[in-house]
């Protein structure tokens, strides 16, 4: 596979008051990023999820060249979560929208960030 | 195993003009993040390396509830790399120092956010 385009935005996403039976269930919250990413562009490479004793989750969707990452708190109602992409804004946007209104949650705090953009035309530094 | 504190700091790196057979070669990138962790508390659950045709590598380190991921151009001279971490600061910066200090580049941009910080304190939104 050929590695995407060096330009992307990251989106680094905090959730308060979300539903702890939900974020504590990662076959849920898996089926959700999937969900999120279908009829994109995004390919996913490998992905894990992984349940803690007594609560919480972690995982990983590895895409190409960038990834959507989801950490959990049940026991503070929190998590965090992390879509990097390389496909367009617009698109970005959309997965992120998507995962957002399948979690239940309170308070949302959002940040993008774009990474890469200084490379537009200047290849040799 | 246990989750860890829902408190944390997520470094976002961005390097230009990297060296290209450096930043192409997904042994040697495994080998300085797995370092960067030796003697802190930071446990790894999964990693994943990815090597894409012709070039350009993508990698991920799940560590407890946080992560380390990276993704390079080579043909940019270019990478991205993420360090969140919900160990002490103190010890997310040698983390992020080591790697720096084990990567061959130019120019680079590093942003940090404190992430989970709206919680202390405060569990019942």
């Amino acid at each position: 596979m050929k590695n995407s385009k060096a330009k992307g935005i990251h989106y680094l996403i905090d959730l308060y008051g979300c539903d702890e039976g939900q974020i504590n269930n990662s076959e849920e919250l898996k089926d959700i990023l999937r969900l999120s990413l279908k009829d994109t562009e995004a390919v996913v490479l490998r992905e894990y999820f992984y349940r803690f004793s007594p609560k919480g989750v972690t995982g990983f969707l590895l895409l190409s060249a960038s990834h959507i990452s989801i950490h959990t708190w049940p026991e503070k109602s929190h998590l965090t979560l992390d879509v990097f992409t390389c496909i367009s804004k617009d698109e970005t946007k959309k997965i992120v929208e998507k995962i957002l209104k399948s979690l239940k949650y309170k308070k949302k705090n959002v940040t993008s960030y774009e990474r890469g953009f200084l490379l537009e035309g200047k290849g040799d530094f």
